[in-house]
């Protein structure tokens, strides 16, 4: 993986830079972010690091998440932008932006930053972060290992996804060599679970109808009381159907406000984004995501019938 | 890892080997004694591959897995016995077997075998057998890869449990490159469910209870038919209720003839291989087993009993 040049030369140049991530900030966006932070100021520079969204409470145990404030700089340093690349998505619409550096490895690709770093090969922005702090010559740290396996390991599903590679996996062994801890990472991502949530899912479960390939699952807002949850519980609940092989669709309805959000999943071919846009929705190819006025069953029926018409 | 001189030798010096693993094959047992039947036809050896147990059909998709048959031989090979330590695990108890090498990484050691290679460092037997098929100077084929790839996955969980280390990534990131597709490996290990298992999934975790950080859930007879499951079906279900944050050991009873076996799953410093070990099992600190004659009641209580005094 090439680092430009402009880039490196930026980070030797300067001594102060405003460091941002996404709205509703990921794993990869934190992890990635904290890690650049950190490797920054070990070279002597100033960081601020800016999220207009709260650290999740699950991300809290990256070391140092509580460099990030939502608090804007004033005084006009260079933005470096990671893991989207429009200040749209980091909520930075209206922020005088000097000068800004751009690291990124989505696919859509907008027109923003005086230096474009834009690689959607890469598995995880995390992962360009790491070759960027090895070609400054900088030392991975524990701190800075942690927060980049984390981000690594958070999009590509530990190593489970088809973004896996052997160099991500050799750059992960570096990481565990440098301190990052790959099972206490994996117990805060996945072993975390509040008793709570664990028995809405089973109350989400146990709402399972199959139709055609799709499966179905739903939340009502009384579950959510019977069970002392809310909506942010249901994180990932739309990936448990697609363990089934003959599944291809995963479709999670959860009841608001006279309406339901609708959450999709998909394997292989399916792109349940364009499905999603015919609601006035969107999202990804194998997830997106849309919200409908309707009752349950009319709802369920509209979205066979579009999946159908695909 | 260093390898036995005396395995060495034998495999160099016999021509064919009777390779068995233990019954109720899991990924383990089954991609290690593929990978080493492959490995040592590809030296001109022959292999007789023995399970009593069939292949479960979530790993048939494991290159040569037809080679293994419920058969015994006859003609008096040395037997290589892996995953296991003893005959009674591989249900050889009645078997004459004039010469044995066990490869193994249970921490349960009972003292068989003339060659004796156990070593619970090991996150994998596979990756025994993948400085085994090093040592001998042997190709790591794509289907060698696949089979060991899939072992080591099995046995941390695809890198989340606490034997996940730099070496093993390491390992995996060469088994990638000669071949093994992680994604695809993961997609068979967790995405191919069949519909009447994740049916049985929910009902098992309908029977969630809750007492001093022990999650217990049970199958029975009933369920099995109710849902047309076996209790192949059933690997993996322990290791659901880890996901609570708060939940130290996950008890999964099955219902057999007249007992129960216990599945013991445990997060942190909680040896659940010294539990079952006073229920005459056995196994490794955080997954081990053991089957009991009682009502689950009894058998719920007297495993509380136990944990509580460890």
């Amino acid at each position: 993986m090439r680092v430009p040049e402009k880039l490196l030369a930026l980070i030797n140049d300067e001594n102060s830079f405003f460091i941002s991530t996404h709205i509703n900030p990921d794993g990869d966006a934190l992890g990635s972010s904290l890690a650049l932070s950190l490797a920054l100021e070990s070279l002597g520079k100033k960081t601020v690091l800016y999220d207009r969204d709260r650290v999740p409470e699950f991300y809290r145990f990256l070391p140092a998440h509580e460099k990030f404030s939502a608090s804007l700089p004033s005084n006009g340093q260079p933005l470096i932008l990671l893991d989207c690349n429009e200040p749209g998505r980091a909520g930075l619409d209206d922020v005088v932006l000097p000068y800004s550096a751009v690291i990124d490895h989505h696919e859509t690709v907008r027109d923003f930053g005086d230096i474009r770093w834009v690689d959607p090969h890469a598995a995880a922005t995390g992962i360009m972060v790491y070759y960027l702090i090895k070609e400054l010559g900088l030392e991975i740290t524990q701190n800075i290992a942690t927060n980049l396996y984390t981000a690594i390991a958070v999009d590509t599903g530990t190593f489970r996804y088809s973004n896996t590679n052997s160099e991500l996996l050799r750059v992960c062994a570096e990481l565990i060599d440098s301190g990052a801890d790959p099972a206490s990472i994996s117990l805060a991502l996945y072993e975390a679970w509040s008793e709570r949530r664990f028995r809405l899912l089973i109350e989400v479960l146990n709402t399972l109808e199959i139709v055609d390939h799709i499966a179905f699952t739903f939340v009502t807002k009384e579950m959510f009381i019977g069970t002392g949850t809310t909506a942010e519980d249901t994180e990932h609940f739309s990936n448990f159907p697609r363990m089934m092989e003959h599944v291809e669709v995963s479709a999670f309805f959860r009841e608001t406000d006279g309406a339901w959000k609708v959450s999709l999943r998909s394997k292989g071919s399916v792109d349940v984004a364009r499905i999603a846009e015919r609601f006035n929705g969107g999202g990804h190819r194998n997830a997106a995501g849309y919200k409908i006025t309707a009752d349950i069953k009319t709802a369920k029926e509209e979205l066979i019938k579009e999946i159908q018409d695909v």
